[in-house]
């Protein structure tokens, strides 16, 4: 038997996880990711809990138990006027921030600076505070995939998700994006997302976004899969946010709101035999297979 | 001679300043804010140093020196969704915070809760933060007059602006509207605003607020006069900062913005001979009279 058939999936059974990250960075983020879990195909989204929005997003996660969602644990803020930093006194974490008391604003930076005592502390620090607020979160990842930036930080990772009994995401492209070899960070018993699909730059300054996400609707291989996207309005506020910033910018978010609102783009899963899945029922298969 | 020859003005001028409260809670304050600054006939405003969107506003101050700014001390947060708290550890500040780290709504609350060294201490960190960020302020005042709340809290904000040699905001009206006797805790040497001028909800609901701002100009008397108003966009993020909370809501907030950049109500100043001031002017002429 497959993995899928241990979790009591046909064999060849193309399972999707489509994902909205970024849950609680701003209120524009906050309404589109309730529209694509609402009106739309999105079916999961994590929470970043040390940002401004916080408290909206995690109020509407209590209310909202129908909906599958995670903690995006976040140790970076990539923008250039919105700022932000640990949940934890910058005191007891100081490696993890810069001279204005905020997040680095990529992983090398986090990389060069942070100490995985640190790490440790901030990470336990935002899902301390989620659980604490009443949050039942199916699953743990990581804002920009941070907890890659170092090996010692990956490995703190995937412990927190063994101490809570939640999945993590681990996925080989995207620990490859950030520079970290499978085969020396991927241990027996690790859960893995078999293909992991994350829009590129490439593609949104040329216009095929769009097209992109269809693609990967038209040709999904059976396994456990998962797009990743950042829905958003392109309103006065995100463009605040991202400015100067058009990688994963308000532009952007505004395709993935649109895209993933669209009934279109949604018989698409149908047509192709695609069967949307949470990260809750993986959990329940696995556990169960 | 009365106090105004005593500052070098003529003894029937009247002075006004137009002060935008409230930059650095959103992006839609601020760039409202920078609107009427830029753009309309608002001359002074202050920032709240423990909000989202500070750096922001910050940065803005500390490239535009040409503008008059103070620090908008901050004890509570009024909103329903967005929600902030203290600048220090709230383990260094409980009193100042309800069960989830954030500001009380309301100074009654803030009043029953916070202990004066509480108080002291935030109060000394938000002028820190802004101090070590390089910003150069010309006064202080304090949202929702909070520090109003109780008459330790007051003698700190009036302490606060001894140490720092920078006017504070202190004002009859505005003390009478929280509950302080004037008579009790004005001391000598104390420097007043003769009248402050705010938005009533009242006119908001029953769309007179543009006269409210009108009658003002029309009606000023000599003296050291102050409008306090709040500029914003009522676009997408305001409504959310300010859902189910219409009294100085961001339709309220473009009221504000519109009637402070219409170049109509502008020449209003110049045909009742008002003349506008700065925060910094005022205290270089109490300084030199």
């Amino acid at each position: 038997m497959n993995r899928l058939q241990n979790m009591g999936f046909p064999d060849k059974a193309k399972l999707l996880i489509i994902h909205a990250d970024d849950a609680g960075l701003s209120h524009s983020e906050n309404m589109a990711t309730i529209q694509v879990l609402e009106n739309g195909f999105v079916n999961s989204y994590s929470i970043m809990v040390p940002c401004p929005w916080f408290y909206e997003m995690a109020l509407f996660a209590k209310n909202n138990p129908q909906f599958d969602y995670g903690i995006h644990l976040t140790l970076t803020c990539e923008w250039e006027n919105y700022k932000f930093g640990p949940v934890l006194p910058i005191s007891e974490v100081p490696s993890l921030v810069d001279g204005n008391g905020h997040f680095y604003k990529n992983r090398k930076d986090l990389g060069k600076n942070a100490t995985p005592e640190d790490v440790r502390k901030e990470l336990h620090a935002q899902i301390g505070k989620a659980l604490e607020f009443g949050l039942r979160p199916t699953h743990i990842d990581s804002h920009m995939y941070s907890v890659g930036a170092d090996p010692a930080f990956f490995k703190i990772y995937k412990d927190l998700g063994r101490e809570l009994n939640l999945p993590v995401l681990i996925n080989e492209q995207l620990m490859q994006m950030v520079g970290l070899q499978p085969e020396e960070h991927i241990e027996e018993g690790d859960f893995l997302i078999d293909r992991t699909y994350v829009g590129e730059f490439k593609y949104f300054e040329t216009g095929k976004l769009g097209n992109f996400y269809s693609d990967i609707l038209e040709n999904l291989s059976s396994g456990i899969n998962l797009i990743l996207i950042h829905p958003a309005f392109d309103d006065r506020e995100m463009k605040g946010v991202t400015v100067n910033h058009p990688n994963f910018g308000s532009e952007w978010r505004q395709i993935d709101l649109d895209f993933f609102t669209n009934a279109e783009n949604r018989s698409r899963l149908q047509e192709n035999n695609i069967e949307l899945i949470t990260w809750g029922a993986i959990k329940k298969a696995h556990d169960n297979g």
